[in-house]
């Protein structure tokens, strides 16, 4: 069984009747929405929050009901997300798709947060992954010099010859740090930078991380 | 002579040739530009980065050659703009106009940063002023919330009957905390929200304070 497959089909596990969940976006968290899909068709109630356009097209295919952000009035119960890098403290790296601002929104209005991923994630140290950085477009370039300053190299998300714009309308600065020794100090001076809207570090947030191997096994670790 | 037109003259006067400088927003500011615009007239030769529509319009009426952010390839001279409140720390709220993110941004391009205020703006504590914090639009009822749980009443800005929306395509909610005791500990708690932009906090900004008095005197602090 692959790895991913057997990651995000263990995630669905931890869904249970009644609850209204967060669903991630990616090619981990995906079996968990097509395991969901069929256990909806068995009878499972439950309503999901999508991440992403891509993550509520797969949902609305697999059947699972969905919820506007707009309309939740107490935090979701759980989400499901995948993540580009996990730290052996359960730090994150996400982003590297592009919506970390409505994958880190969704995560902190849920109760727990479940990472799923293949064990190819898991890290000795954050950093190898260019960390994503969402900033605003006005005054990119200066943000990009003060993000430089903070030890990385920083280069402009393009897509199709033109700066990748996120679903908020912002830019992405994936900044290159090699390593990441203390990813909560580097969160919080990320977040003094005026022109920074969000950064890709998930510190203190994973509740459990669901690591796929490629023999089909999956081990649990909770986090913080 | 006008508490507010005697400040904003008297910053003028920190402005010397060659200087590439930033303009804020508001009515003492605008005394500023007024009589940077007579300097200018008078062979002072500066460029200025406005932080809003507003100001540019009022920049270009006074013959204050303009530059776009987008060229700044160093930190600006000097930016000059107002204050909501002013607390004994030089702590400031700032954003009653709707523009704290544009004015965060270039007070923090700039190797200083004087702030005018007329006296009335000088308070023991701040917080009386509610706090702009600007949001993302997506899920900002739940950021709200997360805001409430902060301490404070949330309110979002409208304005003719649908939200206010910022220049960056954001939403400002306006938070009543009454009282900031530890401005620096808040502003930290509000960046870690994934839905909060920025907040009207300027902490450990301001370099000069320029206070002007009904009667026309000014006085003026160092800042941090």
């Amino acid at each position: 069984m692959d790895a991913k497959k057997a990651a995000g089909e263990k995630a669905a596990e931890y869904i249970s009747d009644g609850m209204r969940i967060g669903l991630g976006t990616g090619s981990t968290v995906y079996w968990t929405i097509v395991r969901l899909g069929e256990l909806v068709k068995e009878g499972l109630r439950i309503e999901a929050v999508p991440t992403s356009v891509q993550t509520e097209k797969l949902a609305r295919e697999a059947g699972i009901p969905l919820l506007p952000l707009a309309r939740l009035q107490a935090p979701l119960d759980l989400t499901v997300d995948g993540a580009d890098e996990v730290s052996p403290k359960d730090e994150l790296i996400k982003g590297g798709g592009g919506a970390l601002l409505r994958e880190k929104l969704i995560a902190s209005f849920s109760d727990r947060f479940i990472v799923v991923v293949d064990h190819s994630k898991c890290v000795s140290e954050l950093g190898r992954f260019p960390l994503p950085v969402e900033v605003v477009p006005f005054g990119w370039e200066m943000t990009s010099k003060q993000l430089r300053q903070m030890g990385c190299e920083p280069v402009l998300r393009m897509r199709d010859g033109a700066p990748f714009v996120t679903d908020n309308g912002n830019y992405v600065i994936d900044c290159r740090f090699g390593s990441i020794p203390n990813p909560g100090e580097l969160t919080v001076e990320l977040n003094k930078l005026p022109g920074v809207v969000e950064n890709g570090l998930f510190v203190n947030m994973a509740d459990l991380i669901v690591v796929g191997h490629p023999n089909g096994t999956v081990r649990t670790k909770s986090g913080t």
